[in-house]
């Protein structure tokens, strides 16, 4: 079959291209029923076939983690209006990994993941669930994008996250980027009108500021709440938090190769 | 005092920094009483003052989760021959943030992460919770190292994995690196004598080629257990799986900037 596809012209390969809808697959990491996944299936629905695979509970903060102890399941929640709905009982990287195995026995054209209710800018985007989802579908060489809004509350207002979540999906589906492209997209928590455009930025080093709460229980042991208070230790102008705190809808392209290759050159030179 | 040990000279700062034994973190993912971490705080104890904060349990997989939704707990186990030893109920990122905050109530001088029992080359640096444990160290600007060893067995051999965890501390407390500096350090699974030496390596694009074993339980549900096969699609000489199949102890440097600027120039003269 694939040999048969190559002989085609180049007019038929597009006709079929337009004929077969893409395939989206559709995750995130705060839980199946939170309004920002809702939105944004709502935003993307006839750009192709949705199928959402998401985590049965909230799942925030789980990074990269996977699920190796114990095993998964799957429950498919309804089937309407060209939107597939599963939740999964693992984490957020697992929902992928599940999905193409076991849900769409393919790669999907494009991973979508989000919109999550918070922040995942600047190094924020090591600690998330939501991009860890959307990393994983890049590895597995499925293109894809993680969406946040700047604001935790249940009552968000999703407008123009839902916007740009159209846009950039659109403009991902269009373009001919690599297949390990992934992207990290953080909409400002302002009305959609005041949003002044999208901007391709750098992860900005800033991050929380680490304390812990101590408290004593009823039977005079001590335990200890993760909280901390985000500061910005970066000034660029071309950094997500600057084009967040300008109202930008801010783009960082993600990569998943980590290394350090102006350190591996130095290294080379003084580590013999 | 800071102000005061400004206006003291060369010399005598030098003289200050031998007389203060460094203080070196150590911590893991597979547990606090994995023979790996105990190989590692054998190898450098002599080396600094060591304390050990890390998982009552196995957290392999983890990645860089972090604990939200519920409190966390340390237990002091034990303090002697220049070693202090804590467990803490959460992440092995938990563990450095806790460390840091609530036992050390400084920044360590380094921190070491492993030694991880199984291999954290290639792609498993984003799953691995011994590596996720290293870079949060590196985020709160402590140099840190993270080891593993190629072999999953709780009776594996550390000798080859603990004399080059001493020579890579000895020269990352040595040398003058950035505070954000990160190494990934992979030991092959073979007897200490047949280690060729060190190679610094770049992140090989080789990952696991998942598959889910379909089991049915008693009430006729569907379960999945995560499998999978190692594959490596990079047949690059400079790479850790290279260096590993060569008998080489691979070093990658890694960092935490996940900016893809190669693709943001891209995007930035084509997403107008």
């Amino acid at each position: 079959m694939a040999k048969k596809l190559k002989t085609t012209t180049k007019k038929n390969t597009k006709s079929k291209v337009l004929k077969e809808p893409p395939v989206i697959l559709v995750t995130n990491d705060d839980g199946v029923t939170a309004p920002g996944i809702k939105n944004l299936v709502q935003a993307v629905k006839d750009l192709g076939k949705v199928v959402v695979v998401a985590p049965d509970k909230p799942q925030s903060g789980m990074g990269h983690a996977i699920t190796i102890g114990q095993p998964l399941r799957l429950h498919h929640l309804s089937t309407d209006d060209n939107v597939e709905i599963w939740s999964c009982t693992g984490t957020p990287v697992d929902c992928v990994k599940l999905a193409v195995d076991k849900v769409l026995h393919r790669k999907p054209d494009i991973c979508l993941s989000g919109i999550n209710h918070g922040a995942n800018h600047s190094i924020n985007v090591i600690y998330s669930g939501t991009m860890s989802a959307a990393m994983e579908a890049a590895i597995e060489s499925i293109p894809s994008v993680g969406f946040s809004l700047l604001d935790f509350s249940i009552e968000a207002d999703f407008e123009g996250a839902r916007k740009y979540a159209r846009i950039i999906t659109e403009k991902m589906l269009q373009s001919k980027l690599d297949k390990h492209t992934v992207l990290n997209v953080n909409v400002p928590a302002v009305p959609a009108s005041l949003l002044k455009g999208m901007k391709i930025c750098r992860q900005a080093y800033a991050k929380y500021e680490e304390d812990f709460i101590d408290r004593e229980d009823p039977h005079g042991r001590h335990y200890y709440w993760l909280t901390g208070e985000f500061v910005n230790f970066d000034k660029g102008k071309d950094t997500d938090v600057w084009a967040l705190a300008h109202q930008y809808v801010s783009i960082v392209p993600v990569q998943f190769d980590l290394t350090n290759y102006a350190l591996k050159s130095k290294l080379e030179k003084t580590w013999k």
